[in-house]
């Protein structure tokens, strides 16, 4: 099977999107985006030893993969739309071939993104990238920058699940960077590794309401910490309300990271919406905080100051984040 | 140094692009695309071991895999606008981000594109990838299936250099994936091989001349045989005309790959207008053959039939591509 046979047969699939006027099998993607849409451009990779291994199973890889992307679409309010692909891969295994592909199509068919292109290469160590275009009216976009004093602050869902997941696994000598076959997690804690749900019709909802956004993939305190210093403000965090996982610690789900939910500001005549766009959409939004002039993130805990831990998050080449 | 802090310092540049809402800084980049464009999506990978090696020159892998990219837009006839870059790195090595960094500015500001997102990551082998938007007025891109019954068949520049000089290194014990100090390459061979000049001025110039372009990356025969196989026709090249690098065979020119050249068809109106614009972009443009109606690829030298070589070119999985 050569490169052109191996894309034909796991990843070509009609589309549906009229916007895509050439899709694969040209030297490149021809795409009419709709008329008053900005573009809104993300990539992530993932890499064999670092975000899983020879073991995972590589539904899960591609499943992760998309999540991770499509959460930084939601995350600026847009609508995921195009993406193109690069794997490195050490031999042809069509098993494997297989599974990444169910798992990469069945978010891409759920998210109704089209593949319009990519590149398959040769290489020691698997290496998967997805890039992701996704469209948003024009200036309605979510940015980090955009937080006003006096805003409140809400986070979508629970957090600390993936972390609470990856110390159970820690503890019990399992590898958190594959599924193991006797996992002992349970399946919302396998979701939450494996397969987080991006956020992406509350981000869209969001759109008109939220006065900035960030995911918190690297952990709640890490993207906060961003937030404050872009929108040039600081913040105060009421932890009482912290809409934590079952059995996890507080300063776990503070600083834990791979949670694929939305942390965002808006005014505070906007409660109400915000309460009826989480019961649209069926996802709870937790009010968790104040921004403020600190230009310093304050916890309180029982009306009392909380300590800050003395790592806010995560960052790939240089492990866990230090605190200011 | 953080991740944040890395891509300040390597990867972070201040852009003149109107289009750019938002680069470098947020979950995701935000482009204004010009109206009535069409957007042009490309994206391609090199990684340590296959395309270059741990003794690689950083600054030349950058360059080669720009210019890849850039060939691929070159050959839809559109213009370059913005790339986003994944790295996977063993180790921060500030030497090898500066070089890599200088490679990739050179070609991003020669062409007017600007770096609007990326992610790095920590893996063992070294792997990059660029993915390449550019634009296109709407209905004139250059596509591989539009060649008509008795158009002309033309390249660009010469062949077969880049494969001339792998075949010297080969001789001389010298690894073709990197440029020895001691390089016995001419000035032209290291360029063919690890800095391309893609052709996108001519590409943009052919837009309303030609009637099909791919670019020869993978060896001309092959890449003929896609563009025959996708315009549903036959091609009879005549290799008397064809502009072979100097002490180039002839059988290494129409297969080695690895030229950056563009392969198209037009009308045989249109030969006046081709010669002017070979001369107004100073790029040699060759009628090599005609397209007929055998659905296959017929070769002549001299006013005989040349035996057609075994292997058409070059697929990044099975190596050489096998003749009809």
């Amino acid at each position: 099977m050569n490169e052109s046979e191996l894309i034909k047969r796991y990843f070509l699939r009609e589309n549906k999107d009229e916007c895509i006027k050439l899709g694969i099998g040209d030297d490149a993607a021809v795409i009419q985006p709709p008329a008053n849409e900005q573009l809104v451009v993300t990539t992530d990779t993932m890499v064999e030893g670092s975000h899983f291994t020879a073991q995972s199973k590589p539904y899960d890889i591609a499943t992760k993969l998309m999540a991770v992307n499509l959460s930084d679409i939601a995350a600026m309010g847009a609508t995921p739309k195009w993406a193109t692909l690069t794997v490195t891969l050490s031999v042809i295994d069509e098993l494997w071939l297989h599974s990444f592909s169910d798992g990469l199509f069945s978010y891409l068919d759920r998210y109704q993104v089209s593949l319009v292109g990519g590149d398959v290469t040769k290489g020691e160590q698997t290496n998967v990238a997805i890039q992701l275009i996704g469209i948003v009216p024009t200036q309605k976009e979510l940015r980090r920058s955009g937080a006003v004093l006096n805003d409140d602050i809400y986070v979508t869902g629970e957090i600390g699940c993936a972390a609470q997941a990856v110390r159970i696994l820690y503890e019990n000598n399992q590898n958190p960077s594959h599924l193991h076959e006797n996992s002992i997690l349970s399946a919302e804690q396998k979701n939450a590794l494996y397969a987080p749900e991006p956020r992406i019709e509350v981000g869209r909802a969001l759109r008109d309401i939220a006065t900035s956004a960030i995911d918190i993939s690297d952990g709640l305190l890490h993207e906060l910490n961003i937030l404050c210093e872009q929108s040039l403000l600081g913040a105060a965090l009421t932890l009482d309300q912290l809409p934590i996982a079952k059995n996890c610690e507080m300063n776990l789900a503070l600083t834990g990271g791979d949670d694929y939910e939305l942390l965002f500001t808006a005014n505070k005549e906007a409660r109400d919406t915000i309460n009826t766009i989480a019961q649209q959409h069926n996802c709870t939004i937790t009010r968790i905080g104040t921004m403020n002039l600190t230009t310093k993130i304050e916890l309180f805990y029982e009306n009392k100051l909380f300590a800050m831990p003395k790592k806010l998050g995560f960052d790939h080449f240089i492990g866990a984040t230090d605190g200011k």
